[in-house]
């Protein structure tokens, strides 16, 4: 709760600026106007940044350029930061209309712009992937990593029938404070990773392979089973969500 | 076909000791009489061991311990190798008492009697498994494949979470003709093996785990989506199937 | 690797003490000899705890409790942490006999023994349930977490269908390090958690439900779908993976 | 039955202006005659609003423009309300140019047109969605329901993962007679409406996610799991099922 | 909120009764003193009633008969209707040590006591199950039902397979406020309910059938996929939910 | 419907025996009163064996022996064919103290008695199974085709592995007119079938297999695709089922 | 077997004109020339007419315009019946150009041209279908049975969400000596006519639906759990596969 | 490991010509610089040829024709064998322009070039097909066996619905060193082929099929539910899978 607010009402009630009534309909009010601002279609979550430590990001499947952008706009019209995921050229372009210096990162499929005073993250998060068509996930987690402000590592294409390309960088496993990896197909990375690292590893299914992945199942199937400690899941193709939790865990005291 | 008994009947016809009837009879018959034998509810293919190069082997679940005993004793009297797979303590006990001299693996589940004459595989069938846990099916593997008379390494316990393990014993893996790998929860290692290894790998995925490895099926999944070239899989805790085409390849002249 | 090996060989070999070929058995013997210790059915991973920064943890299911006395005896004789999940009372009774001073926490299905000298876990690891079944998996990640020498914070039956009851404990929720949200059912609780703070939240669905919750597949899926950022997800039921992440999360610098 | 057609046959056989073969004709052919109408490919439910107090409703995907048009035509002849779903714009087109006054949601995909002299819902129908992106099927909720002569509030962009914009609107939560909520990704919102109000929600799961949501999937299984009570389901994205049982029970004495 | 007591405390203020600080004090403590009871493994919501409109109830499965006595003592000892479903005759025996007024319903699995002032439903519940092996399932939700004030008309064993059995109580069908029908196998009974009566139609789809029923999903997709408008759905074997929904319905003014 | 009744009503109204108020009435109960019983916890059809020209099957699995024996009895009461599958020893017990001369066929699990007088099937119905294991569905199968007086060869264990057995036997195959093919595993058995005869084949999968046989879904869909012409499937494990159409085939004119 | 064949070689052996080399051999090829036609990528199989009593038909989808014609001229040169199922215009295109007399049927996406001198079957197919948007499927059917020369009755969108459409029509459910229904959404309509004729029912489950019928798998599992007697089904959208064995029904003396 | 070169460090360091610190500091290189090559978005691994007896494989879909054409570049500067699958036109057109002699097989979607003394294959491969649309994966293998030096040969249209065509062939069939069974829908074939050969099969499930074959795993289930001993199984689709482990097994001394 917001104790200025309270202290107030219940002062002026005191000493009698407020009547009963006055400072009962504020009060009220208070609890009602907590502060998200409704667009009609959408209720953007201004609050959120205070409370979770992380910008409300825009979801950019199945939005319109348009709407995208008007939200976009509430949002950096308030000076936070704007993090746009799947967002396609078209949004881009109704974005940049109205916020000149919003960037485009094609392969990500990000739109972003980063508020000046985030504060930055303690260590370096690793994001590691399988292969080579694991990419995009891959630098949609870096992406919304690095606009969280967070130093990002990427160590790409060591997947786990070729263990001499993983083994080989165990320095700059050792080094993360949080480790991202990403993989399709049977999705074993994270396991081996896993066993070679003392810091959490967010592991981020993708829907590539073909045949018997389903799309990414076998891959979430395998990560969820991991026979390694200190593995945890996000949604397939969730590049974006794992970047939060590593945030969070790189942005901790 | 049986080239010398057409010739015979045919020779027969011919010189006049066999009539157009009785030749076309006996050849009639000779197309059914194919080498089955008709117990009723069982009908035990003898030919199997002429025809595939293994025994008609005894699937146990779901079959009284008299129709095992029944069916293997029809097996044991013609001098074939004897092997009943997932069989109980009471099967052993109906079968020995026919066939004193089967043998029981316990952990394996198996019973076996192995005729004197089978070939030797030419190489060594290297059995790895995950865990602790993938034991019995390791076992039904190591087992069958030894009654099919090949020379089996036993390398248990190597999962990927702690892949010094296994790279530790790199030249036991070069060393095989075949490599069959039994694993669990997310089934990583055929992965892993096959990428060091330049022979075929079979890989069982076992029931082992909780939760979401859903009986066997997210280590499936993972070995279908195997990244490494050369794995090929089997059904769900069949350590026998991967035995019998082990067998095969190392019995390949 | 290490150093100190390497150097004091290539020290002898200079000085003449080692001839090359001995110096070459040696260091390919050191690549060889990683400290794990083989039991035959298993093989203990004593390096886990250097590795890590957890103990090797014995899974009990699917482990005889002579197997897991076994086991369990090799990792307390070195010293280390002991902890046993999926653990009967049979098991409990064997280990015991072994180490004397080891304890079984029933609801948990836990044995542990904590060695002396463990890091301790700089925040609060908050624990919050969805309803009273969930109860022995919330144990589980609860005793982990206190095993591997962290705070914990329990905080039950706080499910969705009776928001006040999580909405009046807030000032728990924000004085954690990290959260785990364990529910069954629809799963929605780490949604609702996941709004209201700035930590990770790992989420554990349970097989608390029945119909159409297949085992825990609805309250996974739900985790895996959240809409709030900042959730990562561990296998159904898996309480001590979650309490592993967390502590790791909690034990960063 | 009717009575008065069996009182009419009855009487006009009792008084002699029918003869039993004529009466027995009549009350068989009463029995197959009921009211419905075929147009070949499609036989028409007159007797529905009848019968169910609500129109036949045309269900647009996989009929051809013209054939929802000779439908629309035969039910608009009988001053029967309209009510075709999953419309495209090019089956308004063919319908609009038979039934002039047809008018088109677009965002719905709804065609229809009202008759007059319907009853009116005695309260107000409350439809609550999650995200931006499920407000297709909520306005297909809507849509029908207004066309059913219900009153609608529409309440978007409420999701769990910012409780307060929900919990800000609790008077209007508490001001309807039915509720229907609208949710896809992890479907929670439902049981946490569940827990706040007394009168029914009807849950309508979108196919509205990625990954894992399989297709509205998880938010099924979460609805069908929800832990309030006072919770049904309808199909995934069938926003129109919903308006259906939310007017019957608007609609009910 | 609770105006009494917000007026109270302002008017407490403002007369100089209360300092400013103890009457933020008191509305903090408002706001987290909501009426649920912590027995530790349960928080017991008693709020329940007066915000949804029916008691909270216990959920027998996976709680001891000591856990659900204490429970149920909690909610009997303010006088407010107890429901435990699910219930083992060896819970009965322990909360009917403590409630000696409790009943007990075996094949509804059912402990229950009414409290004396609940309001009546309006009309009647009519509850329709396809076989007899769907009883259980049927009286969980007519006991249900009862217990909430409802008059109950149970139809039951009339499946669509001799569908005279159904047409013949027409009827009762019509004379219904609400409908619950309650079906296994491939659980087609609720559309042919839905095409005859112009009230809510719950389905409750059960584990009834074997192989391609899996354990109810059959029945529950059939249902889902319904044709019939105003048909929505419950979990498997989700008797009481049913009921709850249908009470709901019935106690609207 | 039943023309005389209707016809006797009508004279009678003609002729003044009959008011029509008491026609009305007669002609209305008749409607209602189609013949089936209702005991209670189940309606009994008696009419289904004119229907259908089968009897009303009691399926035994979720029924006590006593509410067996109290439908069976009424069904014999008729004198008509009494079939109960999925029987227990119990139930047998039960229902011989009623029926004295009922059969139990303890391999297939049914009771049976059948009435003297039911026409008899035109030709030969074959029942193929592919292993041992499938024994009890195929008797289930067999019996009950039996008790609907066909004459039956039983033709097993001519599984697709040894594909001599089955294509020694092709004159059997020939004979028949109607086939039913039970297989469990990949339940390739039909497609083999279906190539070779030109009479409907009804396959039956069963749940004999493991692991990714997932209790007979491997078979079902193996035959749901087959790709030979003329095979139709029926539930996992239902013998009764194909038998009742293959019954039905063999009983057409 | 060819009897006339194998008695003029053995005649013409006995006599001298053949030698024994040549009498093998000409007995060899006879085993291997069965009658099929291999065009490299297909072998068309003209020995299925007298086999199976229908022609080998041509499953159009995956195959190229230039495929189908080829394999069509090969069937149409024999005089045989020509049947192409999932065809295309542009297939038909291809084919007629080299078939002049062969037919289109654009609903049923269907190519045709029938032998002269094929049997007629015995008596009517009823095909009933659900709902509008089965159509399709439903002509795949009746065109397919008309071909193999089937008297059909098409009784369309009579689905059980409006009973008295089906039941009006109930002399011709009794006039058929087999009836197709084919249904999508929740595929209860088998159900309901399996209650009322005596005649063998096959069922054909449609993709028709959304959501929850997952593609038809709702229908499917509706049918396989039919709790009608007499209820068989084919793939999802098989109307051919449904009218081949309702033919060969059909066509049984 | 490679003797030569750290033979050569022992000794440069015992003849005085490298210090302590250069030795280590080699030997460590040594370790990391395993030869693969990194191109940013990819790691080639050079080193697979001597390690697995294959060249690494270019899995086509998903990767831009540019980076294919790098990535093809790179392998073949090595002289090693090129293979790339699932590559469309544009994908060969980008790399002829940079390896002028690089072939594309368009019905197998491969692009190749082999590499000059790859060792030859023993004996044949045999690659049967069930029907006429399984060609496009039965090339894949086919040609991916030609390139990885294997004598093939093709069986293709050989389905189990016309038995006659497959044991027509048994002599190739008998010739082959290793069978690759491809086939769709209810993927029998590879249990008939089983059981006529004493060599290995390796199973190709492919995505043929409509309904209920659910891209391919109605035919996955019944290869891996195999009862035939000797067969294993590859992903769906997977043509180049099984010719990896076909080509393995036939490169075996």
């Amino acid at each position: 709760m917001n104790p200025p607010l309270i202290h107030q009402v219940l002062a002026q009630l005191q000493d009698g600026s407020l009547s009963i009534e006055a400072a009962e309909a504020q009060l009220t009010e208070y609890v009602r106007a907590l502060p998200f601002e409704d667009l009609g279609f959408a209720r953007v979550d201004h609050h959120r940044a205070l409370r979770l430590g992380m910008p409300e990001v825009i979801f950019g499947l199945g939005k319109t350029p348009d709407q995208i952008a008007a939200i976009a706009e509430r949002i950096a019209s308030r000076g936070q930061t704007l993090l746009v995921t799947r967002a396609s050229q078209a949004a881009y372009d109704a974005v940049v209309a109205k916020i000149p210096d919003a960037a485009y990162h094609a392969v990500a499929q990000i739109i972003s712009r980063r508020q000046d005073d985030l504060p930055r993250g303690a260590g370096t998060i690793l994001i590691a992937s399988a292969g080579t068509s694991d990419q995009p996930v891959a630098e949609e987690a870096a992406i919304s990593a690095e606009v969280m402000n967070n130093q990002v590592d990427r160590l790409y294409d060591v997947g786990v029938s070729g263990l001499h390309r993983l083994l080989s960088c165990r320095d700059r496993l050792d080094a993360a404070r949080a480790v991202i990896v990403v993989a399709g197909m049977e999705g074993a990375l994270p396991s081996v990773v896993g066993g070679l690292v003392r810091v959490p590893v967010i592991a981020v299914p993708t829907s590539v392979g073909y045949g018997a992945s389903f799309g990414g199942v076998a891959a979430l199937l395998g990560m969820l089973n991991s026979c390694a400690p200190g593995v945890a899941v996000v949604n397939i193709d969730n590049g974006f969500g794992a970047a939060c939790i590593a945030s969070q865990i790189n942005h901790l005291g």
